[in-house]
C-alpha cells in the first residue's frame, strides 16, 4: 500500500477545498456579513490540515486500483468532513451530524437537505452550501488528476472508480488531458446557464446558485420552494435544458462540440434516456390533467420539470408531488431507480447499466430456446465483455440489496416505510427529495440522527458507484 | 413444433382436473349441498373437453424445450380457466375474471383471494377452492410426468421448466421415478400435517383445508380471519412447523426420510432460510414488544407465525400486520422477495439465488481488488456453473422489472402505491396478502378488473420463474 501517496493526494484535495472556499470569503466580506469568520476559520485550518499531508514525502509514485478506491473513498469523505466547518462555526448548521449531511449531500450532488428555512441563510453561506455541488459535478478528483500530472499513471484507474458508470469511449488518450477537456467543458455549459437564466430575469447571485445546483445534477436552491419560488416558466424551461443535458454523456458533448453529433445521435444509452424522459412526461402529463384536473400547460410544465429533475436526479421542484395521484408518483419512483447517462453528473443506476440488464434478460431467454447459442452482448457496434456484463448485473444486485437493508434500518427509528424506502433511494440515487416525510415541499429534518448518518454513506456510497467503497470496506484490500 | 404430443398432454392434465373435481361432488353429495350441479356439469365438461384432446393423434414423441415451456404455461392457464367452472356455475364466485383469478390463485399456490366472505361458501366449493393449491402444490405436471412414462425423455426438461429454483442434486436418476418418489413424500406430509390438525382439536374438515393451504404453501383457509379464527396456539405452531418444512428442498427432505440427514443440515440453501427465518422472528418480536406493547407470548407466537407465512409465501394470518409498526412491515415487505428454497412448494425468489447473488456480487469486489482473478462460486462442495450464475442474476433483474412495470400499471387504475406494490410482491411471489388495501384483513375484491387480470398473470408467471412464461410468450420461440 502507498500509504504516503494517498495521503499526499488528500492533502492537495483538501488545499482545493480551501481554495473554494475562497469566494464564500469574498461574497462575505464584500456583503459585509459575519460569516467571513467562519470562512477564514475554516480555511486556516483546512489549509494547515491539507499542507501537512501534502507534504507526505513520496517514496514511490507506484499507484495501484487500492490506492485508487482509497483515495476516492477518503478524498469524498474528507471533503465533507472538513466542508461541513463554515455551517458548523457559523452557526448555520450547528449540529455536527446535520452538517455533515448537508456537506455530503453537496459534494455528492445528492441535494437532501435538513435545513428548514433555507432563505435565512446568509449569501455566503448559501454559495459555500451549492459550490460544493459543483465541484462534486465532475469529481473534484478528476479535477486534481487534471492538476497534478505525477498521478497520471493511476490516472486511468482512479478514473474508472471515479466516473459515474461504465465510462465508455475515452475522449482523448491520456487520462490528464480527458480530464482538462471534460472540466473546461463542464465549465463551458456553466456559464451558458448562468446567462440565460440571467437574461430570463434571475439576479447574478440565483442564476449561478440554481446553475451549480444544475449542471452537477445536485438540486440545492437558495429558496424554501425551490424553482417554484421564482415563478417563471422561462427559468424553469431553461433549468430542465441543462439538467437534461447535464445528465448526458459529457464525452459525447465533447465530440458534439466539436461538431460531430454523430456519437451522441446514434449512443444506445442517450436514446434509451431520451426515451425514459419522453415516456415519464407524456405518462405524467395525462395523468395530472385526467386525473388531478391541471390545464395542459401546467400539467406539461410540473410533468416535464419533475420527470427530468428526478431522472437527472437533481432534484429541484416546482411542485409538490407528493400530491400527486399514485400513478405519477409510481411513475416518478420508477424514475429514481434509473438516473441519467454513464459519464455524467448524475446519480443513479444509469442508463446503460438497465440496457445491458435488458440485454441479458432477452439472451437469456434465447438461450431457454438454443441452449448452446453464444451470443454477444452489443451496444450499438461494440460487444460488451462478459465480465463487465456480470459486473454490471451485480450492481444491480448491490444497489437493490443496500437500498432494502439501508430502509429496514430507517424503519427501525420509526419511520414510515414510503418515507424510509424513498429516503434511501433518494440518497442512494443523489436525487434528494423523496416522498412521504422526505418529499418536495419537506426535508430530512425530521429523520433521526442515526438515520442521517445512515443517509450521508447512503450518498457516498451511491456516488462512488458502490463497489469503490465496498473495496475500501472489504477485508481483502487490507489483507495484502 | 409437436403440437399433437402438447395438446394430448394438455388433455391429460385436464382429465386429471376433472378426477381432482370429485372429491368435491362426493362432499356435496354426501352432504345433500346444491353446488353437486355445478360439479357434475364442471366434471362433463372438462372430460369432454380433455378427452378430444387426449385423443390428438401423436406421430411422434419428441419433445424439446419449446414444447416443455408450452405445456407448463397452457397447463397452468388450462387449469385455472377449467377449474373456474364450478364456481361461476355455482354461483359463488359469478363473475369470470373472479373466478379465474381465485382459480389461478389456487393453483399457482398465491392464495390471494376476491371472496369477502367465505364463510359463506358450501363446503364442496371450499374443498375445491382449496384442493386447487394441493394440486397446484408440486406442480400438476410433475404429477402428470410421473403418471404418463411415454413424457419420460421431456422429463428432465419439463422438469426443468416446473420445479421451482434452480433444481439440485436428481434425487433418483429417472424423473418419472423421481416425481414419484416426491409426490409420495408430498402426500406423507399431507397425512401428517391433517392428523396433527385432528388431534390439536380441528374438525376433519377445517384439518384438510388448513392442510392444503399448508403444504402447497399456498395460504386459503376456509375462515374469514385465516387461522386467527381458531384462536388455538397449538394449531399455530403446528402450521408454523409444516409451513417451514414445505418451504425446504423436498429433494432434502427425501434424503433425511431415508436416514440421511447431512444433505439437509449441510446445504447452504437451508442454511441461510433458517437463519433468515431466525432474524426475522427476533427482529418482529423485538419491534412488537417495544413498539406496539405486545405480551412476549403474543409477540413470539405472531412473529413466528407471520414470518413463516410470509417468507414461505404461505400467506395464512393470525395477526393484521397493516396495524403493526412500520420496521416489522419492512421485515415482511423483505421476506416477501426472498421467499423459500428451490425444490419446495413455495414461491419467491428462492433463499439459492440471494446466495448466488451474494457470492456474485463478493466476487465483484475481489475481482476490484485483483482483476485477473478467476474464481468460481460454490455452494457447498458443488462448483455453480458461470451459465447459472448470468441466469440466476438476470432472473433477479427480470422479477424486479416485471414488478415495477406491473405496480405502475396498478397505480394508473387509481391504486396508491403501498398497495400497488405489494399487491404485485404479493402475486409474483405466490404469497397472497400484501400490504395497504390488500392487507391480511382485507383482500383482492377492491382492485378494478384490469388490475386482477394482471395479477393473474403475475401470479402465473411468478408460479413458473418468470422464463417458462416469457420464453411462450417470446416471438423466437414460434419463429422456427
Amino acid at each position: 500500500m502507498n500509504t504516503a501517496l494517498i495521503l499526499r493526494t488528500l492533502g492537495l484535495v483538501l488545499l482545493c477545498e480551501a481554495g473554494a472556499m475562497l469566494p464564500s470569503l469574498g461574497i462575505a466580506l464584500f456583503l459585509n456579513e459575519a460569516d467571513y469568520m467562519a470562512f477564514a476559520i475554516s480555511i486556516f485550518f483546512v489549509v494547515i490540515i491539507g499542507f501537512t499531508l501534502a507534504r507526505t514525502r513520496i517514496e514511490s509514485s507506484e499507484v495501484g486500483y487500492r490506492e485508487g478506491f482509497i483515495i476516492a473513498t477518503a478524498g469524498w469523505l474528507f471533503l465533507a468532513l472538513f466542508g461541513a466547518f463554515p455551517f458548523i462555526i457559523s452557526g448555520a448548521i450547528p449540529g455536527f451530524i446535520d452538517a455533515f449531511f448537508e456537506t455530503m449531500s453537496g459534494f455528492t450532488t445528492t441535494g437532501a437537505s435538513v435545513l428548514t428555512d433555507i432563505e435565512s441563510l446568509s449569501r455566503s453561506i448559501l454559495f459555500w452550501r451549492s459550490i460544493t455541488h459543483w465541484l462534486g459535478g465532475m469529481g473534484i478528483i478528476v479535477l486534481t488528476l487534471a492538476l497534478i500530472p505525477s498521478l497520471k499513471i493511476a490516472g486511468m484507474k482512479l478514473f474508472r472508480a471515479e466516473v459515474p458508470g461504465p465510462a465508455k469511449s475515452k475522449v482523448l488518450p491520456r487520462v490528464a488531458q480527458t480530464s482538462r477537456v471534460l472540466y473546461k467543458l463542464y465549465l463551458m455549459i456553466t456559464v451558458a446557464e448562468v446567462l440565460a437564466l440571467k437574461i430570463a430575469g434571475l439576479s447574478w447571485f440565483d442564476s449561478f446558485i440554481q446553475t451549480f445546483g444544475t449542471v452537477a445534477t445536485g438540486g440545492f436552491s437558495n429558496k424554501n420552494a425551490s424553482i417554484a419560488a421564482f415563478g417563471n416558466p422561462a427559468v424553469e424551461y431553461i433549468i430542465v435544458f441543462f439538467m437534461f443535458l447535464c445528465g448526458m454523456n459529457f464525452a459525447l458533448h465533447f465530440h458534439a462540440l466539436r461538431g460531430n453529433f454523430r456519437p451522441l445521435w446514434q449512443d444506445p444509452e442517450t436514446r434509451m434516456y431520451t426515451f425514459v424522459t419522453m415516456a415519464a412526461i407524456i405518462l405524467i402529463c395525462i395523468n395530472l390533467i385526467t386525473a388531478q384536473g391541471y390545464g395542459i400547460e401546467a400539467a406539461f410544465r410540473h410533468s416535464i420539470f419533475q420527470s427530468v429533475s428526478i431522472l437527472t436526479t437533481t432534484g429541484f421542484a416546482t411542485a409538490d408531488y407528493n400530491q400527486w395521484p399514485a400513478f405519477s408518483q409510481g411513475v416518478l419512483f420508477l424514475l429514481m431507480f434509473i438516473g441519467g447517462c454513464a459519464g455524467s453528473t448524475s446519480g443513479g443506476m444509469k442508463n446503460v447499466r438497465y440496457l445491458i440488464l435488458f440485454k441479458n434478460a432477452s439472451r437469456e431467454i434465447t438461450k431457454m430456446i438454443h441452449p448452446k447459442a453464444v451470443i454477444p452482448i452489443r451496444l450499438g457496434k461494440d460487444v460488451i465483455p462478459e465480465e463487465l456484463v456480470e459486473s454490471v448485473i451485480s450492481f444491480f444486485f448491490l444497489y437493490l440489496a443496500i437500498l432494502l437493508a439501508s430502509t429496514l434500518l430507517i424503519t427501525a427509528m420509526g419511520i414510515d416505510l414510503i418515507s424510509s424506502i424513498s429516503a434511501v433511494a433518494a440518497t442512494l440515487g443523489n436525487i434528494g427529495p423523496g416522498f412521504g416525510l422526505v418529499g418536495p415541499a419537506t426535508n430530512y429534518a425530521a429523520i433521526p440522527a442515526a438515520g442521517k448518518l445512515l443517509l450521508t454513506l447512503c450518498m457516498l456510497v451511491g456516488r462512488l458507484e458502490i463497489y469503490t467503497v465496498l473495496v475500501v470496506f472489504s477485508a481483502r484490500l487490507w489483507r495484502s
